[in-house]
């Protein structure tokens, strides 16, 4: 089959190589029906040092089961199915308490003999507790949605839960990239009275709003620090879901943030150290919290929420390419000619 | 009257001043009963730069009203008061939500020409909102545990609130100062199954045994990891309470913490930079908070508790020092001989 691999930055490459087979009986096969690039693909495209050794790319799918071991349950072959970014087992200690991420058992694709989404087939460890069931006939149509419930909406989501949003809060979200966006439609349906959004992208902004942002702030730094303050009567944001990941978008959390609220990140963190003193979240009791999403402790939820069409998660995607054109996908995103690739193979 | 004043590390003088005066409408004038020793004043015991003017010194403190301006309401002279440690109208929007120290009229004792409490009397700046009286006569063997509800208690509280400690969960309490006992008695309070206990001073953990730690941990460091690590079957603590404030404790607390935990602080933090990223926080999930305790939310419901017998915070005091004798009672708490020492004017 074919698969996407990245030898360093800017260099990914597709290849022909084995499909993959069962290793464990608690494996499936998987035969991928749509892939996409994630933002976070974009960091080892940015830094990768180069290598002899190709590695897997992507870890967001929805595909069809070829192939399933001896131990499986709850699925069958032809099943569609979508797969959160992380396999788990679902069932030991840490999945019972809505934290797959953290499954002792679980692991990532692309990385332990585990190969990436962004190919033709893939094998999924622990399959039974993994992959998801979509019920039914699924249009055409809504499978973008579907493939968007597999990391970067119910990472958005995740943020806004972990956020604690809901009635009469105000929530800011920065970045205005696809999980940032998908945070504004996460809050819209948790309730949130006012959503800000923060990014300077006016197309993404602007799907932004149609997601259900009440106010854009284009300005960065102490500018859009003073805007966000402006538009929340001096008090600051109860919530603020930073969907970036770098230092100056942490920055921008705590000085957006209210006295006794929550900084809630999704964006994967290019820093370990930053401010976590008096003067950034202990003096005004700041909460900080988030990481990888648990996507899966969400999955079942939202599903029937776009079949019905009350979210559509999926328009995050504004491009698409073939699986042998995946490299000009990580290009059209990595210049912000488009916010999101899907990848059919 | 006498007043409490720090001139630079290791230096506190009482001395002679004019007594305070009303000078807001809102002000009371307390003549204090017992007041104490804090272990946050013994960091600027050990760094203060030497200066010309003296630092007026404590914020903790019980006593009498002596004077009221005439717009406060709900109190009576000689009224038995209880001050939580920073001063709050407990109207705004901020103490509404919780956060009194966040106060938009509030502010600290020692500082902006409001004086401390280590003195004979003190002018309370909005008296109706911070001041609470304490009902009926009262048993004065209950005095210093009413005094601990002016900070150390509600402080060890605040951590457990945030932390969000209850039934079936296990504590990890980092500090066997006296917050850290009181965030022990507080985890006992709320619920929760195991309380373990981090210190190496016997004297100190066995109260924390009494006030209800079912394991004490001496070990520091990766030691102290591994062994916590041991006492929760390898998964670490569900909650993690710093009462420290140095760079240790804290990443004592991220290697205890468990997937999806909680470290709440409340030892000021002696730094402003620290571990947030991939290998600390992020990659588990865990929730950071923590702050200056509120301490004004949680008075009214503790009292009673006092009253009745129910909990005994007071026992962090194992020392007592008259005013003029001040100077010894930080000695005495800057070299651990004493726990807490009450300092009666």
């Amino acid at each position: 089959m074919r698969a996407t691999f990245m030898y360093g930055a800017g260099d990914v490459r597709v290849e022909e190589v084995p499909d993959p087979t069962i290793v464990q009986p608690t494996d499936a096969l998987v035969r991928i029906t749509l892939a996409c690039v994630c933002g976070s693909d974009l960091h080892p495209y940015h830094s990768m040092p180069t290598g002899e050794e190709g590695t897997p790319m992507g870890h967001e799918f929805i595909g069809l089961v070829e192939e399933l071991g001896s131990e499986v349950t709850g699925l069958k072959v032809g099943d569609l199915v979508i797969s959160p970014f992380a396999f788990s087992d679902n069932t030991c200690e840490f999945c019972r308490e809505g934290f797959h991420t953290a499954c002792k058992h679980g692991g990532w694709y692309g990385a332990g003999g585990v190969g990436g989404a962004q190919a033709e087939m893939i094998r999924v460890p622990q399959a039974s507790g993994t992959l998801v069931p979509i019920p039914g006939d699924v249009d055409e149509k809504l499978l973008p949605s579907l493939l968007a419930l597999s990391d970067v909406y119910l990472t958005g989501y995740h943020a806004a839960h972990m956020g604690n949003v809901g009635p009469g809060k105000t929530v800011t979200v920065i970045g205005d990239g696809a999980v940032g966006l998908s945070a504004v439609l996460a809050s819209k349906q948790m309730g949130a009275d006012k959503i800000i959004l923060m990014g300077r992208h006016v197309d993404r902004t602007g799907l932004g709003r149609r997601f259900g942002a009440t106010d854009v702030v284009a300005e960065r730094g102490d500018e859009g620090i003073a805007k966000v303050l402006e538009l929340t009567g001096g008090e600051g944001s109860h919530v603020v879901l930073e969907a970036v990941g770098h230092m100056p978008a942490y920055e921008q959390a705590y000085g957006v943030v209210r006295p006794g609220g929550v900084i809630s990140r999704v964006g994967v963190p290019q820093y370990e150290d930053a401010p976590v003193g008096f003067g950034s979240l202990f003096g005004k009791n700041v909460t900080l919290n988030g990481g990888p999403a648990p996507v899966r402790a969400y999955i079942e939820a939202a599903i029937p929420q776009v079949l019905s069409g009350e979210i559509d998660p999926g328009r995050v995607f504004d491009s698409e390419t073939t699986l042998d054109d995946v490299a000009e996908a990580y290009r059209l995103m990595d210049s912000r000619t488009a916010l999101k690739v899907l990848v059919r193979p």
